[in-house]
């Protein structure tokens, strides 16, 4: 686990591949592990509140807070799930099932803005993969990570939202444990795992938005949308 | 991330510390992360299903699989919070909701047996950071380990069933980014982190049932059953 230190402010616009290669020693097989932030910027995925007029759902589920924030949340939300005002848990557009449809207002570039979910996160994982082969000719994974709450349990884990060059589930389906059982409830995803582990190091205060996971190897690949739980399995809609 | 490797099977009554310390060399502030299966087995968690009558209840939830072991989920539960048989989403009486309420044949020491979570994985992770410092005098913490599924994803990640010697939530409410905004929905539960990031390394069929994290150096202490949502706050029951 390395964190990556002495990244630049992001804006939009910047080869963040191009940053993360300035600032990082990188290896072949390394699972590079990006909080969504640094790519929703770079992506110009941020939204100045002054732009937004809020309706009037909006104003309901706001409670005492601002408006226009639960606005954009509306915007991002394909489906709310639970809603007590201001608390929103909604399904955003890509799927995933998260507060606040994945809008965020901490470490926004500026107070008054709120920084949305990149618009493919997959694809954005895939761009900074082939961003640095092209820069270094390293091989390397990516997962773009961001911090969701988990229903009954408290506190937030960073799970992978995108995710390139590595498959997010390994699955034992059919082998068997060393008793002969067959493992076939066994489908681990690491993608996740992995994005949690690196949130461990990177801190959420000290701004260190990239870590490397070095010595996992991942084989294979595959899209953080794999891990979307189909409507028709999914015993929680 | 140090997996250790050569431990023995486990059976019960056997000192799980004195295994561990036998197998690994322990510093202060490292994070022993055991499956819990380890523990259980050790505690005489483990039940056999020539034991078992089933009920009426336990036949209508087991479809076509052995209405036994059911029956024994449903004596681990306190509620039953999703059914389509045979998969049972449960609270198991500790408060965890999971599969099953934990009870697994994964692993299990025999064919026809099943393992409960043990009874307290709380006490089992002071136990054994106790025995821990007892042997070898390092001041150590622990967390007992479990794979759960999730609402609205695919695939298990191991999380904190028990815990010891670390606080399980790091709290960074009301610190501030750097824009000054405050953090107030940033509570990570590192111990659910630790124990997907040592999921990586043990691996399932590897038998590697303990590994230890070094180097995150937690401060303070707490108990894995702080990770539960209250009721009252809970928007999915």
């Amino acid at each position: 686990m390395i964190p990556v230190r002495g990244l630049p402010e992001v804006r939009e616009g910047d080869d963040v591949a191009a940053l993360i290669v300035g600032a990082a020693e990188l290896d072949d097989g390394d699972v590079i592990v990006v909080a969504h932030k640094v790519v929703s910027k770079a992506e110009g995925r941020v939204v100045s509140l002054d732009d937004v007029e809020p309706s009037g759902r909006a104003r309901e589920l706001a409670a005492d807070e601002d408006p226009r924030r639960l606005e954009v949340i509306l915007r991002e939300s394909a489906r709310l799930v639970r809603t007590r005002p201001p608390l929103v848990i909604a399904e955003s557009r890509h799927g995933f099932v998260c507060a606040s449809a994945g809008v965020d207002s901490s470490n926004a570039p500026e107070a008054g803005t709120v920084v949305l979910l990149p618009e493919d996160p997959d694809a954005s994982a895939e761009r900074l993969r082939h961003g640095v082969r092209e820069l270094t000719g390293r091989d390397v994974a990516v997962i773009v990570s961001d911090s969701f709450g988990r229903a009954w349990r408290k506190g937030t884990t960073d799970i992978a939202i995108g995710c390139a060059g590595l498959p997010p589930l390994l699955d034992h389906h059919g082998e068997r444990d060393a008793m002969g059982y067959e493992l076939h409830a066994t489908v681990i995803a690491v993608a996740d795992e992995l994005a949690g582990a690196a949130e461990l190091v990177r801190g959420k205060l000290d701004r260190v938005p990239v870590a490397i996971v070095r010595g996992f190897a991942p084989d294979g690949d595959g899209k953080a949308r794999e891990l979307l739980m189909p409507p028709e399995r999914d015993l929680f809609r």
